[in-house]
């Protein structure tokens, strides 16, 4: 609220300086119908952001840097090439430049009032102008709705998302008739290009074409065009897209019956928790032309509510993307997701400033704003700017959280658990969610594990170098099919080395797995749990994972119970994606004079087997090291389990895919099993003092000491000989609800899911 | 000359407060024989340090942090267990803690003046006199001197250079029947048996001696014994030492008529550069009691002028060892080196202060020391201290500089360029040095190349993890042997599988490399070359590499050309050891289904091979990716090279090795040859904003354009049209001497070894 009457104070000042500023003049008489700029820069805010300007420091200097880029870019001169290759290519990162540089430069020219930047936009606008028209279909031909400046209608529809806000920047400098030029050669051809004559990319529920409505969107906003707003918001009334239609990355184009346009893509997609089942990569990708438009349409059409759209759905998505990363603001990479991405990106940007400024100025994003160092040059950077520049900011403290996927969030969901270890912190991610769309890897009830920013458990990620053209032309890899995606490639059950819904994407986009409990109200004790009983037809699994905190460990410690219940006997297989060297092994193991793969498909057929060796004292411990720290996995394990030591690399002729280890563990000819291990972080070696602390295991011994049909109770004995017990009841996570079991003629009682205690 | 007339001043201050010092009234009587302390701290210094106290920010803060330690290991108590231990087991751990203990609790002792530290040392010090009598040798067998504490006599010696400053510290706190118990039951019995007992170990040129001469010394000055400092300079003068005795690890004990004692282990490891021959791994664990024993000599016996002998190699040596670091501080691991020791460490805390104290108060080692960010509790640290708190300090710049090896400076060396890249430092380590003792890998002309602390194409270093215990006691891993010493292992060009001196330490310790060139007085062009005609009887190696800066390139490129000139046909392989993900190859290649080792012996059982390839075009080129940077490796090569992508990790049956990529370039039934490549960091690649910069090569086609038996010119083609050719003289090197040679008619004359010219 102050800062709203700092503001308007602001703007009551600012009119009685007289600016010269022709884009006001020049408007002047179009005030009444539509106001330019208005999308994300609007009059008033420009007004604002002029009468602050050289007061507010990371404002003044993201404009520096913008400016110095922009003129950079307008001294090198324009360039416009006929369009030729993939993404990494020259003509693709030329044209991704420029539709960056002609958003940058119109907000130049609003904010600095320099007619060189509106000139400059308009040029570059008309060299567009010229040549689209008679541009044929790009040349590349791999995607299934080519773009006509790139390989994809997709980055076409990035380019409009920008071009738009820079058209609108300069519309009252550009001539009635300049505009209609532009309109009728460029703009609402390019409009059409990607949805009336690409319904298979503009009509679905995907981050695609959420680009290609706002896109559309946008410019019918600019253009002042119901019709065509109409059109982004619904999506094409009918269209040509066959039953069972799929893209070029296998991804099926339409459920039938499924709405389509941009508020089908709001319903759809995000949970009410505002977790977008895609994944948090793809949600990256698609938050900036979700909150762009959100922006746009609060200016333009406020009566429209979007924000309060889905019970704020848009905004409530930052918080919840925002919470879904590694110490270091790195995503976990559920699904298709390339390593590396975080909360640093521009989307995220655009998201916390547009977050701030529309969500009720928390200012906690004030802090993340902070790290990212830069802000947007609109009201809403301004806004965080300016709260920084006040001091205002508090931490973002990322806690244990669960987020339901599914529209209504009742397909299952994603848990994190956090805990505080010796030094860093503890994350558990286990994912229990929907299919996630084309963008969907088969891994039900797979987890990731870190340590601060390291991953301790990983998950593998995509196989795709984006936007390095060498590699398939930055474009995903074959093997993100035949590898990254398949179950085996995941921390989790493969039965039958099969994939989950037998790697079927039909099958798997209608099924999801059920949350069973999510419970962190003890900080000691966090346990998330889950069931699947689609992924193999026949088979149940129900996997609980529990972060422990006990006195008797350096570190908060995982456990990890995966029970099955089969109707026939099957092969299943639990790898660990562990990183890092290999230490020692409790068993007894043997390495192969010749790697052959671990199998022939599925995923199996891109390990190599590096050793394998069977425990005949119930448990088995490995041990690794990694950035200076140690790690077991100790797991209980029949006579008859086979211990396999892999690593990623097989059949992999272009050398695509990273040289990691995994370690397996294999129960042939079960029916019913359980997998149970406990995963340890301890110790640490320093190179420089070459001293290494508590590097051995603290666990002596697990045990299952109790199962039937409704409980299962494992003990961890330490080495300093206490022990605890971990009792579970799997049918029933009532909190009210009491339990009993009997182990060796001994009763344990508890209320709730759960029971952790010391028996020793 | 300021510093010291303030210390001056601080002392006459000093005198006029009353202390009340039990240490200093109960020595009084025996000042005239020899005051102590005096070895490390003197008299004089504990009153300097005194005065200054709360004045010096950096020794402030040291004395805190050892006070804080030492008083926790006070509290938790006195345990001196009976030896059982590998390194990184519990007695070992617990002995060295204590050794380390008892030094600082000494120095506190004499800085605080608080008796405490006095007992602490005194009632540790009688836990070890009295189990010290009875204890038999060491039971882990594995050493060819085993010591009583530790498992092998160096880690006894390290007891003894550290308790023998304590002793000294506490020397007029214990009464004379104290030191008499002491001195009888403890200090001669284990000075004796680490000398007389083990003359297999005393009695050598090798870091081990160095530590049991220096152990022998400490003691001898504490106790004032000629004799026994006598036995510490010179050695024993008789011993058992057989001709071709080896140790455990296979190093010669000694060469015949070898002089042994401190002195020769400072006459003959150091060359007059003050490179150590076993490499600065070594050299850093040597550093310290050499420097510290100088000091106490220098100190105790200054007419001996130790620091002056050698022309002053020990204070030379320790810039020597500075410059042998990468950007980050950590040593290049040349022979064998555990990766990460840098000039972080303890024995380098030392070796600054030491060397700015007594070598003339070089303001730029003030930065390293800040850097450290911790002193020695001693005159030398004051200083240093004193000098950071002043603001003395100036940067370190390290710069292209080439270190002899060899007693006289005349077998070999090693040689350093640097080069300022975009943004990073380029560092080209190249080793035609002797073999470097024990731990002298058959690496000769081999090279290791680092953009900033990146290794670009590295060292594998040792297969040994220090005082890890789970990795074979932290000791040598018998892949050291089989792997990481063979010349397969290392960048330089293997004859027949088979290692340089056919892997035989005695053939490989009488020989050097010779230098050719080291000539970096043109910043543009700096080039090393050198000559090795032993490793391979028969043929002649010669190398010569160049850092390049080239306008037409992003970064400076190395240029590296190997003639072969042998009298028989042989199978000559070069291996790189890039490190990163590979990108592409310029050439056809296949990868196998299964993968089977590379060979059987010399070190080739431990590669995979994972692909191979041929090249119809004149060259190959390979690019890969690292830490957000592309890389080409582009060589010159025939129809019928082997191309041959490997891994290591093959028979390791321990997981001991890690696992790293190599591409080979292998040349079967040739004579004479060429191996003629261009490496190139290009570009980056920014995972937040997924774009890739510069991604591709600048490198259009290398080529031979001349050789005959003097001269060689290689052609550089840029994709950007532009050509430039160096040409090189293979014979005569000589600054003046006019050269020319004529390529398709058109003469080319230059002065001096080298010429560098844009022919297009």
């Amino acid at each position: 609220m102050k800062l709203k009457n700092n503001i308007r104070f602001l703007v009551v000042a600012l009119l009685l300086i007289t600016v010269s500023c022709k884009a006001q003049s020049k408007s002047s008489k179009k005030l009444k119908q539509q106001e330019h700029p208005s999308l994300i820069l609007t009059k008033k805010g420009v007004q604002d952001i002029r009468a602050q300007l050289g007061t507010v420091p990371l404002f003044d200097a993201t404009l520096a840097k913008v400016k110095e880029e922009v003129d950079l870019e307008i001294s090198a001169g324009i360039e416009v090439p006929i369009p030729k290759d993939f993404s990494g290519g020259y003509t693709h990162e030329r044209h991704k430049r420029n539709f960056l540089m002609l958003q940058k430069a119109g907000v130049l020219y609003q904010i600095l009032n320099d007619e060189k930047y509106a000139l400059y936009v308009k040029e570059m606008l008309f060299a567009y102008e010229k040549m689209y028209p008679t541009l044929p279909v790009h040349p590349q031909e791999r995607s299934y709705a080519r773009g006509k400046l790139f390989w994809q209608c997709l980055n076409d529809s990035n380019w409009l998302v920008y071009v738009s806000q820079a058209y609108d920047c300069v519309y009252d400098y550009l001539s009635e008739a300049e505009r209609k030029k532009l309109e009728t050669n460029l703009f609402r051809p390019f409009a059409d290009y990607i949805s009336l004559e690409n319904p298979q990319f503009f009509n679905r529920v995907h981050n695609h074409s959420t680009w290609g409505n706002v896109a559309v969107g946008m410019i019918a906003l600019v253009m002042n065009d119901d019709k065509l707003l109409e059109r982004a918001l619904y999506g094409l009334k009918t269209d040509n897209i066959k039953p069972g239609q799929k893209d070029n990355d296998g991804g099926l184009i339409r459920k039938e019956g499924q709405k389509v346009g941009f508020l089908a893509n709001l319903d759809e997609p995000f949970s009410p928790d505002g977790y977008y089942t895609e994944g948090p990569y793809y949600q990256r990708y698609a938050m900036y032309p979700f909150l762009v438009f959100a922006e746009a349409l609060q200016n333009v059409k406020p009566e429209m509510k979007i924000l309060e759209y889905k019970n704020g759905v848009l905004l409530k998505s930052i918080n919840t993307l925002l919470n879904l990363t590694d110490a270091d603001g790195e995503f976990f990479p559920l699904n298709d997701a390339q390593k590396g991405m975080s909360y640093h990106s521009r989307e995220l940007i655009s998201s916390v400033d547009i977050g701030y400024y529309f969500g009720g100025n928390q200012t906690e994003l004030l802090s993340i704003a902070k790290e990212q160092g830069e802000v947007l040059l609109d009201d809403t950077g301004l806004a965080v700017a300016i709260g920084l520049r006040d001091g205002l900011e508090t931490p973002f403290i990322k806690k244990s959280v669960e987020y339901t996927d599914g529209p209504n969030g009742d397909q299952g969901g994603v848990g994190i658990i956090r805990a505080d270890g010796s030094d860093k912190e503890i994350s558990l991610v286990m994912k229990y969610s929907a299919q996630g769309l084309s963008h969907g890897h088969y891994d039900k009830l797979s987890f990731s594990y870190y340590e601060g920013g390291n991953e301790v458990i990983q998950d593998y990620g995509m196989a795709r170098f984006v936007n390095i053209q060498q590699k398939g032309g930055g474009n995903y890899l074959k093997e993100n099919t035949t590898w990254a995606k398949q179950t085996i490639a995941h921390n989790t059950i493969v039965q039958n080395e099969t994939s989950h819904f037998g790697g079927d994407f039909e099958i798997g986009n209608i099924n999801h797995s059920e949350k069973y409990l999510f419970d962190v109200s003890n900080p000691n004790v966090q346990v998330v749990s889950a069931k699947e009983s689609n992924a193999y037809p026949g088979t149940e699994l129900h996997r609980t994972m529990a972060v422990i905190k006990d006195e008797n460990f350096e570190n908060p410690y995982l456990l990890d119970i995966v029970k099955i219940k089969a109707s026939s006997e099957n092969q299943y297989d639990l790898p660990y994606y562990y990183l890092g060297q290999f230490m020692s092994a409790s068993f007894d193991y043997k390495v192969p004079t010749n790697l052959k793969p671990l199998g022939t498909k599925n995923g199996y057929q891109h390990l190599w087997e590096e050793g394998e060796g069977k425990s005949n004292n119930e448990n088995a411990a490995l041990s690794w090291f990694n950035n200076e720290r140690f790690y077991t996995l100790t797991s209980v394990v029949g006579e008859n389990d086979e211990l396999i030591f892999a690593r990623t690399g097989a059949k992999d002729p272009d050398f695509n895919l990273r040289r990691d280890p995994a370690f397996i563990i294999r129960k042939q000819h079960s029916k019913d099993a359980y997998f149970v291990s406990v995963l340890e972080s301890h110790g640490h070696y320093d190179p420089v003092a070459e001293i290494a602390t508590n590097a051995f295991s603290a666990v002596k011994k697990i045990a299952i000491l109790y199962s039937d049909e409704n409980y299962v109770a494992v003990s961890v004995e330490n080495v300093n000989g206490s022990t605890s017990l971990f009792m579970f009841s799997l049918n029933d996570a009532l909190k009210n609800k009491e339990h009993q079991i009997k182990i060796e003629d001994k009763a344990y009682n508890w209320i709730g899911a759960y029971n952790y205690i010391n028996i020793n």
